[in-house]
């Protein structure tokens, strides 16, 4: 890796964590200044304005987190296995986080109204990537017998984000993973047992 | 109502939605005048601090939200009609809010860490009340033979508020009230299946 290359990918790794923890409005150059130990000619000789940094701080986030999805999803067929996957992935994720702060999704999707819209958008881009995961998932595990005839993709999708979303709240609030450790396993106990064919 | 505490009523109104739609940083007093139509000084009159207006329009919100926790719950005896009550509380939240712009507490939740310290009390001060109210009614319910016994009060608390607030941030984040109406079918389902005894 090029050395320039090095120090942008130490900006976004920092950045990243900056602009999970402080939201984006609430991050400042000198808050980034200071996490990356650059001026602030050094980080906009990379990123030309805070808006740009912060969406591929954002990207940067969502790749991490994208590694235990994929760590998790890896060599699972059965879609209730698959579905288990996807709960799997937010196991430890509030000890031993991707991104320190949170779920960067949440994150955006709280953060004040008057927040980087670009920044929403991908939010929203990123929910819609994890919720398709979820529908295409059931959906071709009720086909194929894997899951039972009622199980709605759509629901089991939106069920499973809140439940998990929430509990990673619950659990920030509290500084306490039991929360989140008691909705997954809430989702499983329902994975098991209502939608298993 | 004298002349003083209706100011101090508009305020503390005016006020909740700012800090609940823009986060306890993001809220400027340039924000809180241009949505009080009152002057620095009109403001400072009341509340001697952004900090004590904040705090108490942080109150301000959990009064309305009590209101809709007490019609809710009013004239429910049985444990699983209480639990359901507390579902319905949602029923419209994202639609028609409280106080917009969420839920103050989830809000609060996520809000940067380096927000104020005294407000993240207060937040989780209300996250007890709450999983306090859902603690008792599932332990009593259980005493009292209406739920099953394997019911669980602390993890019943625990999910039934992931659950609800992370549909509320879906719902957010789309713009879109179907996904808090998924999780509350989810929650209703679950308390009808497995915890009605």
């Amino acid at each position: 890796m090029r050395k320039g290359d090095q120090t942008r990918e130490r900006i976004l790794l920092r950045a990243a964590r900056v602009f999970n923890e402080k939201g984006y409005t609430g991050a400042s150059l000198a808050d980034i200044m200071k996490a990356t130990g650059l001026e602030k000619g050094g980080i906009y000789n990379h990123f030309e304005s805070k808006e740009k940094l912060a969406l591929e701080a954002f990207d940067y986030s969502l790749q991490m987190i994208g590694k235990r999805f994929e760590r998790n999803l890896s060599g699972k067929t059965h879609a209730a296995d698959r579905l288990l996957g996807v709960v799997a992935v937010f196991d430890g994720y509030v000890e031993d986080p991707p991104v320190p702060g949170g779920c960067p999704v949440m994150n955006t999707a709280i953060d004040s109204d008057d927040g980087n819209p670009a920044l929403r958008k991908r939010a929203r881009q990123a929910m819609d990537w994890w919720r398709g995961l979820i529908v295409r998932t059931v959906a071709k595990g009720v086909e194929r017998g894997e899951l039972r005839r009622g199980a709605d993709p759509e629901e089991v999708a939106s069920l499973m984000i809140s439940t998990v979303e929430g509990g990673i709240m619950m659990s920030k609030l509290y500084g306490d993973p039991v929360h989140v450790r008691r909705a997954l396993g809430h989702l499983r106990r329902h994975i098991e047992k209502d939608l298993r064919a």
